[in-house]
């Protein structure tokens, strides 16, 4: 399927739910062209020449974090990083005051990462700037999603009936909330299995199955999306050890055999080797789990283009 | 009045103390001109290309260190950050050693914010870099009160005759000082309020009168400039408590009424909301406060664009 | 000796060991027309434009970090500043797994700093881009030594039969080491003193020698070279007191007059004053301290653009 839509219908990107399929083609199709400035040996096009973007993590990243910066910077954007420490939100300084303040100096983007659901939709409700939705708590990661979709579409040719199974920590994850609102819209078939205190109660209501062990969701899977232990985000442990949950819950190339044939593996980073995939999945011929990141590039440049776009079209 | 200087006299603004009342409005002109860029699809010109600008910030900030990058950035200056953290200063290194080391690099401005007083003006006397204070301990923050003169003057039409409180923490405050420099030399009237405590002794010498509550210094006041408790400045608490402080110096819509018709409401942020201002008040109709942020860019850019000039015709 | 060689052989600079006499002319001399570059009032040249940077800094570092990014805003690269704090470091991911996925972000070359000798090798081994090598443990430190051949050549005009003494914290240095590769392979006489403590075995194998005094090492000496006491790197004192090891090592005026005549003084930074160095040696006629990190930025200017080079030329 190809994009029928020539704009985003938003200034923001705070979720992949709000967005319609010819939205996610869209940025996906806009994404390929972008796929190809970086392999060039001058990766830089004029495009955001001017216009200032404002990196604003309030939670700690690496690859999101700087993803976004270089794919500013490929667009001639200027960019301005500001986190939360050694910042005025250290004196106790309120996020819509912050965020005000911010505005008052003219950004015409901010990427914001906040560990509060929500946040990235009260700035967009508030300021006139595009607000692009870096992460907010486990609320959702759009650009993830996208890069994921990206992945998928560029290994397997399409995302319509494609069975891909995600596997982990699905009650922490904002990835796997993103993910699940992307993949059903575009009509792939959704397994999701974790251990018990890991999933959310009645998350079938949002169109996706539900197993009980990993045999189970690799069995047919032509996409194995293993998540993150994200052990940061935990008050407590949920399961009695690491060793147990690889024992259970990682992936291993044995058990990956389960998948079907050509199938892929992916992550959306940082892995922990050893605990949700051994590292012979891992570094292994099925995983594609570098594109992705190499892909996140541009599918960042095409959402910072369109909403761009959109942007200049209304001043 | 408008300038009739034509460049200012140093290469470095150290404080508003060693301005004249020309170069002052000369800064003022200028960044009028610049405040239109800042409303420009490309908001950028390429007046300091080429040019290096360090931001040597000792001290946490948000909007000076923001504001002063982004001006620098829609000058086209290459700009660098470096902070105490993760720098050879934790190792022990002196300003001095630090200054003179990034000296060495060639750079063409440095802005500094530090917590000792005096330093800027050491650093000015000792490189031939253009040295701009970013404030310094509880001194000078001449950016701050050029921004503040500039919102007042667009405003209310001329500095000269206006009726300017400034209420709340007097002593720790080098905001308030910069802005007594500059309003007394541009002929405004200005009134100081503040619990005794926080009240400096022979503050008159500076040309200022003294009030001793919030209502007398709100009577016939033309601009209301709240200040910050800066708690992190304060080695003990000098007053009771913040709901103390709020009952008796805080600012509330019933109290403004006291002020003139068309008064207008400053604060140099961060704010304590319901410390010394209150909410209705920080985002009522006589709230300058964003404004002075959205002005603080076009100052900032006034500043580096005279500094710069004066020096490419030095060299 | 004017450089025979018109490319490097590798893509990377990891150490001095791997350079020829002729690379390491090369880049000096390709640095004497960038030294040029700094001192136009634009100091811009378009070299590198649309190439990424990577600056992978995992430890501490002030002048090394800052002259890098000055050196690539010169060259108009883009520049990414990646530290271990507020990273994925931090949630345990590996040194290989950080650059694999900032590979996938396809930089055109990362400049590194690491705790860990090796590590520099270890990533240029593993990924395509160019690895500059910015200091990995007590190993090397190659841009330092080049910037210290630099100055030894452009105050002494030659480095071949030079007197070279070394002094200080020996086994701990990652500068000493470069320095000695790089002295001996230019024919340059190198000497080494500290305390027995501060002295590896063996080192005398390097081609160098060694004595007991600091008396002994000026005795003759072109060039003195005093060595930061990296108390960081110590697990604890190796020598009595601070005071102590002025009295036995500290350089002095009265020390220095054993030096050849037109002796230079050099240290890599920063300086502990009055524990190595007094401040009268540090900012007397004869330091080119401050000329050193001048030197700096040009060095770094002609390893970018060597390596770039030869790497545009592979692609």
């Amino acid at each position: 399927m190809r994009s029928q839509a020539t704009a985003l219908r938003s200034k923001d990107l705070l979720g992949i739910e709000q967005l319609t399929p010819e939205e996610i083609s869209l940025i996906l199709d806009t994404a390929e062209g972008f796929r190809e400035v970086s392999e060039r040996p001058i990766k830089k096009v004029p495009t955001l020449r001017g216009q200032l973007v404002i990196n604003l993590f309030m939670e700690a990243s690496t690859r999101t974090r700087v993803s976004f910066e270089i794919a500013e910077k490929r667009l001639s954007a200027d960019t301005l990083n500001f986190s939360a420490s050694g910042s005025s939100v250290e004196k106790g300084e309120t996020l819509i005051d912050t965020a005000e303040n911010l505005m008052a100096m003219q950004p015409d983007m901010i990427v914001i990462r906040h560990k509060h659901p929500g946040s990235p939709k009260m700035l967009a409700d508030l300021l006139p700037a595009s607000i692009i939705n870096a992460g907010d708590g486990a609320h959702e990661h759009p650009t993830q999603a996208l890069l994921d979709a990206f992945t998928i579409r560029e290994r397997l040719g399409r995302l319509s009936g494609v069975n891909v199974s995600i596997i982990g920590d699905i009650a922490h994850s904002r990835v796997v909330r993103s993910n699940i609102h992307l993949l059903t819209k575009m009509k792939a078939n959704v397994t999701l299995a974790s251990p018990p205190t890991l999933m959310p109660a009645e998350i079938e209501k949002m169109g996706v199955r539900v197993v009980h062990s990993l045999d189970e969701a690799l069995e047919g899977a032509d996409v194995v999306m293993m998540l993150r232990i994200q052990l940061e985000r935990q008050s407590k442990m949920t399961f009695p050890s690491l060793r147990e949950y690889f024992n259970t819950f990682g992936l291993t190339p044995e058990r990956l055999r389960r998948a079907n044939g050509g199938a892929i593996v992916m992550h959306p980073g940082p892995m922990n080797r050893g605990v949700e995939i051994s590292s012979d999945v891992a570094d292994g011929p099925c995983s594609v789990i570098l594109d992705q990141v190499t892909n996140g590039v541009a599918v960042r440049m095409a959402v910072l283009y369109l909403l761009a776009g959109g942007h200049l079209q209304e001043s």
